[in-house]
């Protein structure tokens, strides 16, 4: 099949790479000159669990490649996803399919402006990735890739794309949950990773705190309210006894978006509580901890001096 | 008359000093052993406006004290007005007045706990005043002292007060805006302080987000929300726009609950949106906003490893 990686970083030229190998056209795409420049020159240097690995493979900014794809996966950052389907949306056939991976909610809906409901599938994976060097980057984990169509009444397109995966030892796994798997991971981002950032504090410090049992009930019961009206039942309970259970595992880190602040990047704020506040309001729900979260991280970008 | 000072302090110091200068009998009262000691040994060093005087003055712990007062300033933190409340109920007789100068919301309702409704006077001052040392304290300004009973429609305590601060030359004046000048002076540490601390920035780089008027909107409405059922009325619009030239004005710095948490010292937010939130409930009222922030700040105390 042709398949094409819009966001060819580390987990993309992962998927690339073990697609490629297992004998599909794969054309990489992204916009780091460095890293398009040191595998053209001298192909993708990959460490798949350790065992190291030299290919070949086709790179390029997304307006330079003249192909349409069969299926592309989308590795984007969330706030990347609208202005990446514009730079490849002539790479788009009737029958393409789109595979999101990506954290964070919405993905779909901005997904259909661009193609049909039944090749939009959505997903988790929990294969890890890291960039070494331009052009080097390593792989690990075994998988699974859990997919499901963005409309779960269909399955077609999911069971092609896990089978597509499978094959080349992606480890796709056909899911009647990744709905449910997409929100809960959301709603861990969207407590756990939100109010570390504001709060800079770590995961255990923040759970620690006297105020943790207000501050998760009120979001995961935004949250869980808005997931209902998408037909995903969080269970708020049960969510908060997810959510404190993994703090202990996690403990003493920061997690992410307390990273992006430290590092001066911007959050993927809006695809988690943004989204909750902005499409609540939108149904004439009421999420004001989401909302003011929201505002309260967006301050704190302005105030570090992160532009848009 | 008979007056004490429940917490001298810097700005106590200040008004015990001048009182008892003008002929009234003046009682200090504080729990700090160096102060007292110093005080007892050396008498009370002051700088008023520059110029130093020495005075021999009473000063002890409420325990301590024996007498019952004509007149007693409170002039603790927030937090510590109940537990001295406590502490000198026994100085209290049945027509002593209690003078409450303190930032803060909620305040009278504590004191209502103690004595009777028209013995409550509630003020506001533009005095200041520091510690250099045990017993050695400065006192600036030329006021006013703002007074007004509790109850509005009563005035006769606060005229009596009045007169009090006036003889002794610490310009006490009647104002029928007193909890007006409360409340606003509360929306503006429930804004600019509450918002600095939490995001751990100077008063210009928050109100310079592009998040700042979202913010403004929601905390402002939900004070003004809950004034108008004290019978306060705070415009939302004209209160947004003296925050904003207020914020021009003190621009590149810190305000003082930034410094509390820098200086690990618990915050007085319970007194500003945390009455706020607290209230509001009690009154079938909804203050998201105020309720989310207070438990953050609380949180981020917590982070901080402040204990109470």
């Amino acid at each position: 099949m042709k398949v094409a990686i819009a966001g060819s970083g580390a987990l993309g030229c992962g998927f690339g790479y073990l697609l490629q190998k297992n004998g599909n056209a794969v054309t990489l795409m992204d916009y780091w000159e460095d890293h398009i420049q040191s595998i053209r020159e001298n192909g993708l240097t990959i460490s798949i669990n350790g065992e190291v690995d030299n290919a070949k493979m086709t790179i390029g900014k997304p307006e330079e490649i003249e192909d349409k794809f069969d299926v592309i996966f989308v590795f984007t950052k969330s706030m990347g996803l609208r202005s990446m389907m514009e730079a490849i949306k002539h790479t788009i056939k009737e029958d393409t399919q789109i595979v999101c991976l990506l954290n964070g909610l919405g993905h779909a809906q901005t997904l259909s402006e661009y193609v049909s409901q039944k090749n939009i599938i959505m997903g988790t994976t929990v294969w890890t990735a890291g960039i070494d060097a331009p052009g080097v980057t390593h792989f690990m984990g075994q998988g699974p890739v859990e997919l499901q169509n963005a409309d779960p009444s269909q399955e077609e397109a999911a069971r092609k794309v896990e089978a597509l995966l499978s094959e080349a030892g992606l480890n796709g796994v056909y899911s009647e949950d990744v709905h449910f798997t997409i929100w809960r991971k959301a709603c861990v981002n969207g407590t756990m990773n939100a109010l570390c950032a504001l709060l800079d504090g770590t995961i255990k410090e923040v759970f620690e705190s006297s105020q943790i049992d207000f501050l998760l009930n009120h979001i995961v019961s935004e949250f869980a309210q808005l997931a209902r009206t998408e037909g995903v039942e969080l269970d708020v309970e049960e969510t908060i006894v997810y959510l404190k259970a993994l703090a202990l595992k996690v403990g003493s880190h920061y997690p992410s978006m307390h990273q992006d602040l430290a590092n001066r990047r911007l959050t993927e704020i809006d695809f988690l509580n943004g989204t909750v506040a902005r499409e609540s309001e939108a149904k004439g729900l009421e999420a004001p901890y989401c909302q003011m979260i929201t505002q309260l991280i967006h301050a704190k970008e302005d105030v570090l001096g992160i532009s848009k």
